[in-house]
This record gives structure tokens, sequence and C-alpha cells, in this order.
């Protein structure tokens, strides 16, 4: 089931350092697209940073809405996540193209995907310097939402391990989420 | 054995998410702290993304010299890790205090920590605007190096989890990196 996350632990979706799937709209038009070059910029009013290239539609659909999604996806979405890495949104609905389904967004927008494990909702920081020399968006966290299968009580369960999260290296060469430890 | 990665392969030493500590020295001072929030901001040459608070030791240090190292330790210095996250450099000399071992870079004045999976050197680009609105800091590395045990060819190798890079989630809250997996 889909529940909330307080904002202050919505960082925490992405603390470790997972694949992320942008999903944008505006004007009629949304795209998908994957995103390793994701992470927390601040906890609380949370805060991310991530690299949407100026070449990609995602790019055109957030510099227009000034919004975006990040979806975290499960290792079952590992093939679908490289795919919509792979190809334009310019070229072709990718949600279509790979069979996937969305919902509405709470504070946005841009549509959420269905089938991934959180979901963190972004408006984008008026930042227009680095975004235009780095491809670097900075953005607040306006509404954060994870499968409580995984992540409850703002922390990421141990079971995990049934649909772990997954880490990109290269050229479609990933690592799922491991074994979970504390140290004191 | 530490070998030399070229740069263009640099950010593969990051884009999975691991916890890296940050080395950094100036004035005879030295200092290691842990960060989660860290990124690959750019291919070639090489850029990463890194948070460093306004509040840390490590941020005087970097600021003075203008550089650092991100070390990324394996799953036995995960108790290291977290306890040079938690104390501050003011307070105590961590390197002695940990037992951690250093040995020069080859580019940079910060020390690099021994028994770490990987090294890169950076060098920190111009953009006082977002550090000191988002304690962010964006930098080129200048060098790079892995222990070819680990990441070889460009590539973490699946023995990787023999020692594993680790993932931070929050309050000493880990995940190690776990199985590798291709996606065509």
């Amino acid at each position: 089931m889909r529940a909330d996350v307080p904002l202050p632990h919505a960082y925490r979706l992405l603390n470790h350092g997972p694949v992320t799937l942008v999903t944008s709209a505006a004007a009629g038009l949304r795209n998908v697209m994957a995103a390793s070059w994701a992470m927390p910029l601040d906890f609380d009013p949370p805060k991310v940073a991530v690299v949407i290239d100026r070449n990609t539609f995602t790019r055109q659909l957030v510099e227009a809405a000034g919004e975006f999604a990040l979806n975290i996806p499960g290792r079952t979405m590992a093939d679908a996540s490289y795919r919509v890495g792979s190809r334009s949104g310019r070229e072709l609905d990718k949600f279509a193209a790979h069979g996937l389904q969305t919902f509405d967004a709470v504070k946005i927008g841009a549509p959420l995907l269905g089938g991934c494990l959180a979901w963190l909702e972004c408006r984008v920081l008026d930042e227009p310097a680095v975004q235009g020399k780095y491809d670097l968006f900075l953005a607040e966290v306006v509404s954060a939402q994870a499968d409580d299968q995984v992540f409850k009580d703002g922390r990421w369960l141990a079971r995990l391990d049934r649909e772990p999260t997954i880490h990109h290296v290269a050229g479609g060469h990933f690592f799922a989420t491991g074994e979970p430890f504390a140290v004191e």
C-alpha cells in the first residue's frame, strides 16, 4: 500500500543512492527518463539535486512546468528502467511503449509511476546558473510517498530484499541493494 | 593493488551511490568526514557534486585548500565511516582516534585513506553562490584510483560481494551493495 512519508523523512528514500526515474509533464505532453545522478540536498524542508541533460525531452518538460517527480523503481522494473534511459520521449510515448502505468501526483502535474517503491514530488528551485552550466537541477520535495511493504516509520525495511531497489554502474550493469546492517 | 582509473571512467566509482569519506587538508591540518550526499555531475572531464555542511571542520579546510578527496570505503570500514561522521575534527584527530592510515594523493594535498576501495581527487569549481546557499560543492575529478580486486577495466567486479561498498540510509543503518546483474 502507498503511504505518505513525512517530509522530514523524505531524504531517506534517496540517501542510499538508488536509481530514480524522472517523470515530467507540460502542455499535454509527458515523459519518463532514468537518472542515477540524483541525491538529497537538505533534510527539512527536503531538497534534492538531479542532473537532467540539456538534450533530453525531459529537460524541456521540466523547464516548462518547473516540476518533476523522482520515482524509485525496484528490481522488477530494472529492464524498464534501462530501456526508458535509452530512448528519447521525442521518438515515442515511453509509458505506452513499456506498459508503464501511472497515477496522479498529490501536488504536481507530473504523473507518478505505478509499480515503483517510492515517489518524491519536486518543485524546481530557481537556480538558472547551475542549470545552464551543469545541467544541475535543485528542487524542493513537496510531497513524498512509499510502498509500506518496503519503507515504514522512516525506514527501509529489511524485507526490502524481496524487491530491492537498484543501483546503476554503467551500460546496463546494476547492483541490487543488498544486506542491511547497523552500526552503533 | 591500487591502480589508476582513466578519468572518463571515474564517474563509475560513484554512480551506484556508495557512502564516501571526504578527506581534506590545509595549513598543516587535516580531517575526514562521511558524506552520502555525493554524486557524479559529468563524464569527461569528470565532475562531482557533494554537500559539505557549513558547520563542519571539513568545510573550513576545503574552502581554504580548494581541494578534497572522495574515498570509497568497503563493508569492513563501515564502523569507522559512521564514527567519523559523528564527531568533529575540531575535537580530535579522527585519523589517530580511529586508527585510519593515509597515503599521499597524486595531484592534491589532501591525504587518501588506506583500506578504502577507490579514491577520487577533486578540485573545487568556483561556484560560491550554490556553496553559500546550499552547502553544495561542485568539483572536477583530477585523478582517480581503485583497488583492482574490486574495480578493473572500468567495472566494479562481481566479487565485490566479498567486500561490498556500503550505502547509508540514516542513523547508522546501512545497506551493503548487493547482487550484480545486467540488463540488455
